[in-house]
């Protein structure tokens, strides 16, 4: 996917594909809270996830506490949300379903 | 290790004892942010930090951005930092080292 950024109507596009997710308030950004059973399962989900973001070489901030994980997506390098957040988010919902 | 909170004169021995640890403004938590290499290096950290952890039914509150983990110390429990942050804040700066 493309590391351009997203216009505000490619934005919101890609927001109505996606489960859970919405723009963060006065940042170029998305985020979503995932909840999980337990500690275990939280991270069990953030291990994947990592070795799945340091082979697209595009990373997350992230705050976990217990069974919940914040997630805050965006390309620094574009100052913006890009098709890379898009993958990223898609492929984080995947494996918090599996 | 106790999980009774500790008094404010344990919690400022504790502090002496620890390599950049301090309180959190406003909160009864201490925190501490460390820098890696990099990615791999900060989530390796944090996978080795998750098994003790979990081990210990003692979480830790953090935040992630690359290569920086930021963490907060507490035991909601008691309502203040207590010898489980003392512990596991122990065993997070081992790790580090390694």
């Amino acid at each position: 996917m493309s590391g351009e950024r997203l216009s505000n109507a490619e934005l919101d596009d890609l927001l109505e594909t996606l489960e859970g997710w919405e723009k963060v308030e006065g940042r170029e950004a998305i985020q979503k809270t995932f909840v999980f059973a337990d500690f275990v399962d939280a991270f069990g989900w953030m291990s994947k996830v990592a070795l799945t973001a340091e082979k697209m070489d595009h990373h997350p901030e992230w705050y976990n506490v217990y069974k919940t994980v914040e997630v805050v997506l965006t390309t620094h390098d574009a100052d913006g949300v890009t098709g890379k957040d898009a993958e990223l988010a898609k492929a984080m919902d995947r494996m918090a379903q599996r």
